[in-house]
């Protein structure tokens, strides 16, 4: 009997006494091992997309398939940059003299175990899994079966980089056909966060099936607002980029709700719109307004006032990037307080919302939950914290019966 | 028909545009009130007091329930200090420049709707209130029917608190009876934590019928190990004081593991455990390892080495609080760096672990789960966070075509 989930468990733990350096060496070693190995990623991607093309699969999903030479320089590009990094594990977080010789400090450390569910692109295994090297994470990795050939030398590269350091290479697992995710998505007792990349209705299936805290977004429904005080020039370039830019993204534009004062100059927007090949759309029906298209289409919404597009936001929106358009200050602070998005943008396109837009570096996902992570989440996302506290014999009745008192001293922000 | 989870949501999002002035301004009209309406605080507990004697209620339970004028005092305190406290709202955790006139900042947010289920102590009702008042959430609170009479009069003064100041009195709404609880834990739509207070049974049930997330600790299984390197005079003030200083709390220690070089010098931890009323025993099944027993009994377990002692805490622990007490640096080390709980302590007493004393201010409670908040849970618990991105018509296609590029400057911590 294999147990994936219990070995990663146990690597993840035996891995804790590793020092940063030992995993900065292991994501070395992967970007050489992925190198040498180049030839073999390339075979096994090539079957793949022979397999993928004979079973009729459409061009998009071919392309999210393919690993490049050129992906995989970039893939690799990112893993050195990981390696170069900081170790973001044992960051102390806060530091408190409590007492004399009782000190206490809060520091990250891994979440534990990570069970990533992904389609099609074999991206995922070197992005995901050199996040979870770079952060002290095991890694339970499920891909989809059209990438298994690409996804099964990636594993072994991960693996074998591990190995060569010194470090468990069950830190890294391989999980293949759908039994064993449905088995693994029962495990609460071993793994910690499940990490769905791919579309909604991957993310909705493993979130109703799970107790395993789930990080992702089903839906991305994001709104710009166009205001009374919207300068129409900025008004069009943010509807143009936000709708046709990618509007297969999860951060794309989906409805445009245009203040009563600004219809009139709304026109140029609705040209430039038609322009750059996009559509707008009134829907019919108020399930359209929390539908995400996918497409160069918009749908478009007469309001009265900002309190009533900021309505409309909460009542359809998904929580993920809502954006208004204005040179009024007060109505941007407004809609800046009050609209309960993991972004709120003013002035620029809702497309920003993105790890490595908004600097994190590698991302992990975009979560619209909001606890733990919300929003780009970055590596920050796979750590959680421990609280250390060191004494020298210190208890506790003493300070229930005077003897003793907390003093409470800031030490890492001493103001 | 009354929709309270729905009412919340719909105070909590009008609410949004206050600012802390106001919330610390409600916290002080709440102080008042409970110091102009005590007798009516103590004609109603009195009158949950009379009805629980009847009802043969155990004493623990009488004295939880009782709010004496003292206990009052002590509340209001607690009251009077968080309105003195810095806004945790709005609070900027990260500010980075992306781009000329494009700057992203990460600030502090109140989570939303949270659900209270407490048992018996009133206390809860003020505590946990004027918490959420604080960091601009709004609260459901249900607590036990034995304490209904003084639950609603505390009740009324945080709801009219907050109408006295101009806040919405929805932002605290008091329930009763099983039933509407049951309800409120399906809506995971209108409330965003459950937090429950009580047994770990009560935390159990919830947890089970519940997708909402839950804050909260089931079990406090703490372990204390003494060390081959343990100095005799510590161990036996800290495991005196972890099992018997105060036996019901979660973080009071039902464990030792003693290591087989420590078990000559132990008769003298033995000693001193006896004279304090406490007793040791040796556990005859695997189950006994995983129990907590709430008395001054704890369970001993000779182990040979320092990895046995971290795989049983592992293995039976509840991942809340684990000590080990040496004089040796590199075994203190390990034991920090590798034991996977919430709190980890060297040379100190596990009943530390509480907020209060690791200078929270106010508890929220204490989390064993990893996502969010782990351990001890102050007012960072009852707080998500958003991205507020302010450009000056910045789109992304610009940079995608390479006409533009980023520069992410820190400008909140330029180094």
């Amino acid at each position: 009997m294999t147990d994936p989930a219990g070995n990663a468990r146990a690597a993840q733990r035996a891995a804790m006494r590793a020092g940063g350096d030992l995993r900065s060496a292991a994501l070395l070693a992967l970007d050489g091992l992925l190198d040498a190995r180049r030839d073999a990623i390339d075979a096994a991607n090539q079957a793949d997309l022979v397999a993928a093309k004979a079973a009729d699969l459409d061009g998009p999903l071919l392309d999210r398939l393919a690993l490049s030479p050129t992906k995989l320089d970039v893939l690799r590009g990112g893993v050195r940059d990981l390696a170069s990094r900081p170790d973001p594990v044992g960051a102390v977080r806060r530091h408190t003299r409590l007492d004399d010789g009782l000190e206490l400090r809060l520091v990250s450390s891994p979440l534990g175990v990570l069970l990533i569910v992904f389609e099609s692109r074999p991206d995922a295994v070197i992005q995901i899994g050199s996040l979870a090297m770079r952060s002290g994470n095991a890694v339970l990795l499920k891909g989809g079966s059209e990438a298994s050939a690409t996804n099964r030398v990636l594993v072994q590269c991960l693996r074998d980089a591990l190995q060569s350091v010194g470090l468990p290479s069950d830190l890294v697992i391989g999980v293949e056909g759908r039994a064993a995710v449905g088995e693994l998505l029962t495990r609460d007792d071993a793994i910690d966060l499940v990490i769905p990349r791919g579309s909604g209705k991957l993310v909705r299936t493993i979130t109703d099936s799970t107790r395993i805290p789930v990080l992702g977004h089903a839906e991305g429904v994001c709104h710009v607002y166009l205001d009374a005080g919207a300068d129409p020039h900025k008004a069009a370039r943010i509807v143009v980029d936000g709708v046709t830019d990618y509007p297969a993204a999860c951060n794309a534009t989906e409805t445009i709700l245009v203040h009563r004062d600004f219809v009139a100059q709304f026109q140029g927007v609705r040209e430039a719109l038609l322009t750059s090949d996009g559509a707008l759309v009134e829907p019919s029906t108020d399930a359209d307004w929390g539908t995400e298209y996918g497409t160069k289409t918009a749908n478009v919404r007469i309001v009265d006032s900002l309190d009533e597009a900021i309505d409309h936001i909460h009542t359809y929106g998904s929580g993920h990037t809502d954006a208004i358009v204005t040179e009024d200050e007060h109505a941007a602070r407004r809609f800046l307080a009050e609209v309960d998005s993991a972004s709120v943008v003013h002035n620029a396109s809702t497309r920003f919302a993105d790890g490595y837009r908004y600097g994190l570096g590698a991302e992990v996902g975009i979560a619209t939950g909001r606890l733990h992570a919300r929003g780009p989440v970055g590596v920050d996302g796979l750590l959680t914290t421990r609280w250390l506290l060191q004494g020298g014999g210190h208890i506790v009745s003493e300070y229930s019966r005077g003897e003793r008192s907390f003093s409470w001293a800031d030490l890492l922000d001493p103001s």
